[in-house]
């Protein structure tokens, strides 16, 4: 930075950490951003116009930003504050192994206990055929890590050929160039020279949008036999794997009908293809199990997770590794040339580790499968009577509801907005503005609340939602849009 | 896992727990190990029958492992704990924003405290064209995130067709598939179907190995004319950027000859081509500044960083982005398409801005550059009249030795050792047995201890190598390989 603007910056910097302390001053604090943090998927020079929200302070289900505003956080910071905010026994884990070793790295032969531990318990909870743990620093590594280690997977066999991996359009699976390729967000495709070449993409399960005149189950057998044609079109012995979220997140908390899992669990054995299950959503309680894949149907070969292993409190990711798998890497493979600073971060370790206790010993993921998940689904029920809502679906600590124009008698005849009106931002603005927390996918509103709220806190958020609904109904009529 | 199994894996987890509180049993700890924790780079049936070395504690430039060895890490972790293990302040400062907000996302035009701040101090170091930061988690993930920002910066010029990134042979730029591919790491590449499309690689500004009959300057300008020739060859209307290490880490401590880097700046200037500074090593005092850019005459557009920046006490990275591209990005790019859940986590910037404070306020940087970093060389220089070093090389705080069979009277006609002796593996395997940390690159021995290593244990160091070589030129002698 050049010396006459360093001078200046300083002074902001001096003025924000004296109000840090006590009240925040936004303005400056918006100004200092727009001039220098580049956000993820963001339009800055929007955002500059508009001037960014800060959050400053989290407790339980809640938030507070720097103008005293308190928001019910219904999507978890961003799917992973499982156990909720302010756990001062995760910060007490963490302090503690900063003292002991705040860092060491697990290449040339050493290790940590944090890791060793954490891999134990990983594979402790995870399915029968899980052995190993491959640790990363994200979800995005965890998936990228993924291509790598199937096609590894399969040069070690000597089936070199076996290069593609089909994935899903509307998938996320991560924003590295490979994660973002797995992935079928059209946007992301669009930048950068993605995707890389050996990705397929087939159709998602998404009932709503493809299984007009058919019933759930019926789709659902459809759908997987999409991937069935394209193992063909590619040739079987070209194909290296197919991975799926269990549920889908990102793209709109698609959950796919009963049958589709099984029936893709048939064809990936049918044809030898390994299967991968991403859990950096679905994992460590999401869904009402420790893994979606138990409660899908899948039996997947590897296992990608981030998220919910620390509830986001530090960053961490990494595959679960199957027997299948790891037998031909450990015993056959000799090094696998991949592998990050980062891998086995005894920090990172001692965090998911306390998480992990929180989580078992307060039995919140039987709470999710039990409790407040049932409660979730009920109270979503019930938003869907409103006349904005054309039908609303959940799974565990996940639900989405899709805003109509006008109702139908199933989910197949709702009549739509027009996209470019953009519903979904418009009514995701009257929530954040009245503090409930949920994403728009579209003109699907979604929730993922840490696994923690009660259902007190469900049915006070649940309200919050209905009003809003109320206000953006109010707000489309307005604008002559319905 | 499958039930047997569980039983006795909670068996061993406890005794681990309960082992952890004072002493370590270390076989214990390597067998679950073995079990259940594949390593980066490494191949795990070796490591099995050989047993994984646990590190347990750091304080200083010092580590113990769990048999109760001192060593001395002349690696610093993996090139990142700069301020040393201990620092009692950086525990806290992440302490206190645990307990205050342990996560939240910066999408949806939502910020925290700590990011802007850090966004801000980051730019307020780096060189005068520099103006906003874009987080990471981790150094690959700056990487990747490089190759789809430089390709989107084209685009939004309108000129789409400049697609191609130029990267060096042996060059490191992280590990997932985009990092690799522009990392030039022949091992990497033949594992997993690397490298990606658009990734081109010249020869290294390696004087030892390259430049015999030319004198180091003159080298220095035939290397950076190696990229005019690829710019030439791929067309210059077809690249996007080069991207260098200002100092090659991994690939085994390369300094380049003084006349390079500005060549190359001078040849990326004339074709209107990025050029990209990955500092991820360099970085944050390594090389006595800031940033390594400075010291060779790069006026980089772009930075990738990580390491350092937390001293790796939290993962974290990030990209540099200067103003010709941050202003093509903010004012006429729309949304960049891009971005990761952990990008400006609030624990990860609160490590680094106490990180920042304490390279800043102890000086460090200073010290390397006038202090610590000249006696590392002379104790380096020193070393290359032991008769198992052909010569040295230092800068800063990184330093490198070559094993050879014979000295020779320059560093072009020294006898090499045959590569398939791994010669430089036999030391380092003395080196750790004998209490001191260094990375074997084929026969380079290489260090880059922390920054606060006083002269004083700059001098241990030293003396702890010298006995290893001899160690080694004993070992290699009873050999007959010498």
């Amino acid at each position: 930075m050049a010396t006459d603007e360093t001078a200046v910056l300083a002074a902001s910097i001096t003025s924000l950490n004296a109000s840090t302390a006590e009240a925040f001053d936004t303005r400056a604090i918006q100004e200092l951003d727009a001039a220098h943090f580049l956000h993820p998927f963001t339009d800055h020079a929007a955002l500059r116009d508009k001037g960014v929200r800060v959050m400053v302070r989290g407790q339980g289900v809640h938030l507070w930003d720097s103008e005293g505003q308190q928001l019910i956080d219904g999507m978890s910071g961003l799917w992973c504050v499982n156990v909720g905010y302010g756990r001062t026994s995760i910060s007490q884990a963490v302090y503690r192994q900063m003292e002991t070793l705040p860092f060491y790295n697990s290449f040339f032969n050493t290790t940590n206990v944090p890791a060793v531990q954490l891999a134990a318990e990983l594979v402790a909870l995870a399915p029968p055929q899980f052995s190993h743990v491959f640790f990363t620093g994200s979800g995005s590594e965890a998936n990228d890590t993924i291509v790598r280690m199937v096609r590894r997977y399969w040069d070690i066999l000597g089936q070199s050929e076996r290069q593609v991996v089909i994935s899903r359009q509307n998938a996320y699976h991560g924003s590295t160039m490979a994660g973002a390729s797995l992935g079928g967000m059209a946007g992301m495709h669009a930048q950068g020279g993605l995707p890389i070449p050996g990705i397929r993409h087939i159709g998602q399960p998404n009932y709503a949008e493809h299984g007009h005149g058919l019933s759930e189950n019926a789709f659902g057998l459809v759908a997987a036999g999409w991937l069935e044609d394209e193992i063909l079109a590619v040739g079987a012995d070209k194909v290296a794997a197919f991975i799926g979220e269990p549920v889908q997140g990102a793209g709109g908390v698609i959950i796919p009908p009963p049958t589709y899992w099984p029936e893709v669990q048939r064809i990936c054995d049918k044809y030898g293809i390994l299967l991968v299950a991403d859990e950096v959503i679905c994992g460590f309680g999401r869904l009402g199990a420790w893994f979606g894949s138990e409660l899908m149907g899948m039996r997947p070969d590897l296992i990608s997770f981030a998220k919910g292993v620390t509830s986001g409190y530090v960053p961490l990711g990494g595959v679960l590794v199957g027997k299948r798998v790891a037998h031909a890497l450990v015993e056959k493979g000799g090094d696998f040339n991949h592998g990050f600073t980062y891998s086995g971060h005894p920090v990172a370790c001692a965090a998911a580790l306390e998480n992990l206790r929180i989580l078992r010993e307060e039995r919140l993921i039987e709470k999710v499968a039990l409790e407040t998940g049932p409660h979730l689904k009920a109270a979503f029920t019930e938003l869907a009577t409103h006349p904005l809502v054309g039908h609303a679906e959940s799974c565990g600590m996940v639900a989405g509801l899709n805003l109509v124009r006008a109702k139908g008698t199933s989910v197949h005849d709702c009549v739509r907005f027009d996209p470019a009106l953009h519903v979904g931002m418009v009514c995701r603005g009257h929530m954040f503005d009245n503090g409930v927390i949920m994403r728009a996918v579209g003109d699907r509103m979604i929730v993922a609340p840490p696994l923690v709220m009660t259902k007190t806190e469900i049915d006070e958020m649940a309200a919050r939602i209905r009003d809003c609904l109320d206000l953006t109904l109010a707000d489309v009529r307005s604008r002559g849009w319905m």
